[in-house]
């Protein structure tokens, strides 16, 4: 592989996936946008389906808009995410509220399945919400968290589960692609192992949904949650997803049981009955040009197919290594490309100042604490000429 | 009073506040627009500043936007509601999630304060969610709901509280505004009562926020919630607020602890720590659009200003209170304009057949199982003939 720009732009102009740069809005002044699995780009269909949304629907219809359909899109919405993205048949998938509420559900609803097991276990390398969230529940359980330890530049491992899983194991909490490494979990043979212990795996697919495939129904996963703002491009603090395996759905209780969570939203009636089905995991009025926004956004990745954008993923960032080798920067992800998501991080000194630097020229990848800097890359809008001229400057800053 | 339209138009020419109509985007098609309490209309300016928001914020400043002011959207539009429409000073509200969620925070805060008490009390006519989620958070901490039976055409007297308040009850929620008849409880003696007895004050101002003043620090309540998409004109399922008065910040937690009620939100630290103020009553990511419109919504009401709008609203209610005796049509509201928000409840025959052909005609009301027709007025759109057609209208579906 050649390190020259020129290599690059043929590698843009050979990739399957260029022409959906075009369906995005792009600020030409940003020389490298390499945080798209923090925040992705705004898609044009998303843009002009929210102005139509307040001028038409809002402005127009009013409080109609939720008998001509506005009251069925956290479903409707769930379940084209859960085909184009997750792998999941209808009426398992629900688009409201944000990651860390979804998860809190789930979490609730998965310990309430296992009422006799007295241990929760989640990954102590794993996001901050994930992890408070653990506690949180597990304290208000009576639980006891049993943490897992896998090698924070990987992920975690069947060993590192074996450590932890047992016949008090009520639930597993993993992310599926974690955020710092871009390590892609194995999720159906981790979910397979925690089934084996008589648990249930709950998974968080914040960094993966959009970018990797995550075939939950194949898997037999329980429990997932995850983000749309990411890969899936829905816009700041969209809302999130909440996947429920049907086999659990008549079962599962959840403490956030508001009005929308009730079997008629509209009876008003005196007792809570929950939802039949995965409706029973909303909790109150949905934000609806949130969920609007994650509709287009999956429409986006419908189109592109979610096999040819973890192609692209694994293509891009493996393109990203190489460079950073030829630079001699620290590559702190796994090598092994089917190992990674997408996103790429590396270790430098000072990488908050370096961070900061190259945002200041234009170059926007994501500092995490304490020496890492995460290089992002969004399959549908991020070019191979934008990673060339990202990690030059990232190797002038460092240099 | 005379019934005539040109009564009313000639109100409408006198009204201060009727300049505000200007200020929203208008559908002319509808003949009276009744359903302002449920759904509020969409302001120009949120519009506009939602498309610049998407446009030149998401599209151009992307992860950049949350270091360049949106991290702090919910306190900073907190306080700004907090001022025109809550009387709260700042640093006790914020604007993220939905009002059920917030409710859920709030009671677990509330009852965490009062670890001895094993009672929770809430009145039966409440909205379902309330209903609900104290049901719901009283089954989690293994407390005893106490039901409170105030007169459902009316709302919570000082005697249905004194019926039930105890050294048990460790909180009370109710709804300052009742959604279906429209009361308005006595905020500031119904909390003095419920700290007589050593409980908390809990209040969902759903139906009062923007459209009545509450005056939340002057009373000493301990915790609110509301919604925003009422007389707030947020849009369809944007964001509500949490209060939680000063001098319990430091003392209360909520169980829904994510990444963004941590002391540090981007540490990523290993242990969660609380934010010191009011943040620890968010969760997960804020949603972005919804807090802006927000904004634009408080902006609107600190321009007419609360104590206008709620002179507007207690006088359009009484013209409709005046036009519905004229026809002979049961209010199932208080009469005293003083007792009433901003909407009046019929009582008719066959009422959701008569919503339904009312809103065939252009009128729309709202429908409340099993016999209300809810008239909501929304001080800063509705208009005095909007309310002449619309009575008119049901007047002769009625007939």
């Amino acid at each position: 592989m050649g390190l020259s720009r020129d290599d690059a732009l043929e590698r843009d102009a050979a990739d399957p996936l260029a022409g959906f740069r075009d369906q995005f809005l792009l600020d030409e002044q940003l020389v490298a946008y390499l945080d798209g699995n923090s925040l992705g780009r705004a898609p044009k269909a998303t843009v002009e389906r929210l102005e139509r949304l307040y001028r038409e629907q809002w402005a127009g219809r009013l409080i109609r808009g939720w008998t001509e359909g506005w009251t069925d899109l956290p479903t409707q919405v769930g379940d084209r995410l859960g085909d184009a993205v997750l792998g999941a048949a209808p009426g398992q998938v629900v688009v409201a509220d944000s990651t860390s509420v979804n998860l809190y559900k789930a979490l609730h609803a998965a310990t309430g399945l296992r009422p006799d097991r007295r241990e929760v276990a989640v990954d102590d390398t794993n996001f901050p919400t994930d992890r408070y969230l653990v506690e949180s529940v597990a304290l208000e359980r009576g639980l006891t968290v049993a943490w897992i330890s896998p090698d924070p530049a990987t992920g975690a491992t069947a060993d590192d589960l074996a450590a932890v899983l047992g016949a008090d194991t009520a639930l597993v909490l993993l992310s599926h692609v974690d955020y710092r490494s871009g390590y892609v979990a194995d999720l159906p043979g981790l979910t397979a192992q925690i089934h084996d212990a008589g648990a249930l795996a709950v998974w968080d697919l914040s960094h993966s949904a959009g970018c990797v495939p995550v075939g939950l129904d194949a898997a037999e996963a329980d429990f997932a949650v995850g983000c749309t703002y990411k890969y899936l491009n829905a816009g700041p603090g969209a809302p999130a997803f909440v996947y429920v395996a049907d086999r659990h759905l008549d079962h599962v209780r959840q403490p956030l049981e508001g009005w929308f969570a009730a079997a008629d939203v509209f009876a008003m009636a005196g007792e809570f009955a929950p939802a039949p089905g995965i409706r029973r995991m909303l909790t109150g009025t949905p934000n609806v040009p949130g969920v609007v926004a994650v509709d287009e956004g999956v429409a986006l990745v419908a189109e592109a197919g979610i096999d040819r954008i973890a192609d692209k993923a694994r293509q891009v960032t493996s393109y990203a290594v190489h460079l950073l080798d030829g630079h001699g920067i620290e590559v702190a992800s796994p090598r092994a490309a089917d190992l990674r998501g997408g996103h790429v991080t590396v270790r430098v000194p000072d990488a908050e100042a370096v961070t900061a630097r190259l945002v200041a020229r234009g170059v926007v990848p994501d500092f995490r604490n304490p020496d890492l800097v995460r290089l992002g890359m969004s399959p549908l809008t991020t070019t191979y000429a934008e990673v060339w001229d990202g990690i030059t400057a990232l190797a002038e800053e460092v240099a």
